[in-house]
């Protein structure tokens, strides 16, 4: 296996996108600020989620009876599969919401655990903050709080005071939204914080769970059309 | 925000190393294969540490009384951080284990939960393989056990068949080095999969907790040299 071949200036910088790259230049307006959608992202994207989903595993009756669990795991396991999922990931937000309008969110929150697998690749990859959502008590510091239904009982969810600032754009990411109890919980934490909340976006949708009916009237978009 | 600036092509590719990076340069073998350690590369790793360090912060007294807790959480609030995080711990496999040899693994592997948030990065930018351990029962399919012991009782941690190859050689990354029981049980199941560990790097140890005492003999790094 190779070393790593980013380039490898100063760290602290993202590398410029390449003026050859006709996908790069897509993704930017003229002004060079506002990221707008294409025909040629959207075929990008299209290609992309075929790849994604040739690629998901699928265990029957996991964690419970009736339910297919679609597994992504074999998707970190493979780097160019890994690099597709953020590539689509950034797309997606290109095409986001029912009108398709790109959205360009300053902070990316991830649900603890899986949410963490690919929120600060995709918060790195957009120059953003990640900020996780954790179990009450795994946190230090002052948090602020939320409480959200589970199957049987409550449980809290909390997130780091000072994590988002009031005004900031931001993105709920997660893998699946179920229920979308702890999707409505992470918007609870960003609305105490002062965030803008700008859309949720997940990688499958439990769709007869109608989690999506919890969440507020922001954006709630499903990176694949795969139902469970 | 300008949107995400990476170079846009095959999103299924690495971009490659800038011809004109001297750092690139250095860290490449001249067979192109086999990445070296440098002067140039230990002062770049050392001056990253620094940064790391300053945008930690300490809270004294979590999780239990007489532990000073130090917060990664910082790092992925500012992009800048997170990527000189990440080049962080590419420069530390350069620079890894008591000769200071470079090591080159083809799987990373990565602790629930916070190992998750930059394990995956680590191996899309080194183009290896990312598989997680987690909790039992939160993995779906066939997978393989080992326990750890906690404060209190023993608990269980699983990997998926399948998801190292014989023979790949795996490297462990946790946030901290405690009292070694979960990297120890993460140990054991890459040798149940029949990889071959390669070492452990962790971003901080608690020194008193003597944790590498449990660790095989593989070189145990750790990218801090803070105490807590």
């Amino acid at each position: 296996m190779p070393p790593a071949s980013e380039p490898q200036g100063n760290p602290a910088t993202i590398p410029d996108a390449s003026a050859s790259s006709s996908s790069a230049a897509d993704a930017q307006h003229a002004s060079g600020r506002q990221p707008t959608a294409s025909s040629s992202t959207a075929a990008e994207l299209a290609s992309a989620k075929i790849s994604l989903e040739k690629a998901l595993r699928c265990f029957p009756d996991f964690p419970i009876p009736g339910i297919n669990f679609l597994d992504i795991m074999p998707w970190f396991l493979d780097p160019a599969v890994h690099a597709t999922l953020l590539r689509s990931l950034e797309l997606q937000l290109l095409h986001f919401g029912g009108s398709g309008n790109a959205i360009n969110p300053d902070v990316i929150v991830g649900l603890d655990a899986r949410g963490f697998l690919f929120g600060p690749s995709l918060a790195l990859r957009l120059n953003a903050s990640f900020v996780p959502v954790r179990k009450q008590g795994k946190l230090p510091g002052p948090c602020v709080t939320a409480e959200y239904t589970k199957e049987y009982g409550v449980d809290y969810f909390q997130m780091q005071e000072g994590a988002i600032r009031p005004g900031q754009k931001v993105l709920v990411v997660d893998d699946i939204i179920a229920t979308g109890g702890s999707a409505a919980a992470a918007g609870d934490l960003i609305k105490q914080l002062g965030g803008t909340l700008v859309g949720y976006l997940f990688i499958i949708e439990i769709q007869f769970l109608k989690g999506r009916d919890k969440l507020d009237s922001v954006p709630v978009v499903t990176l694949l059309d795969v139902n469970e």
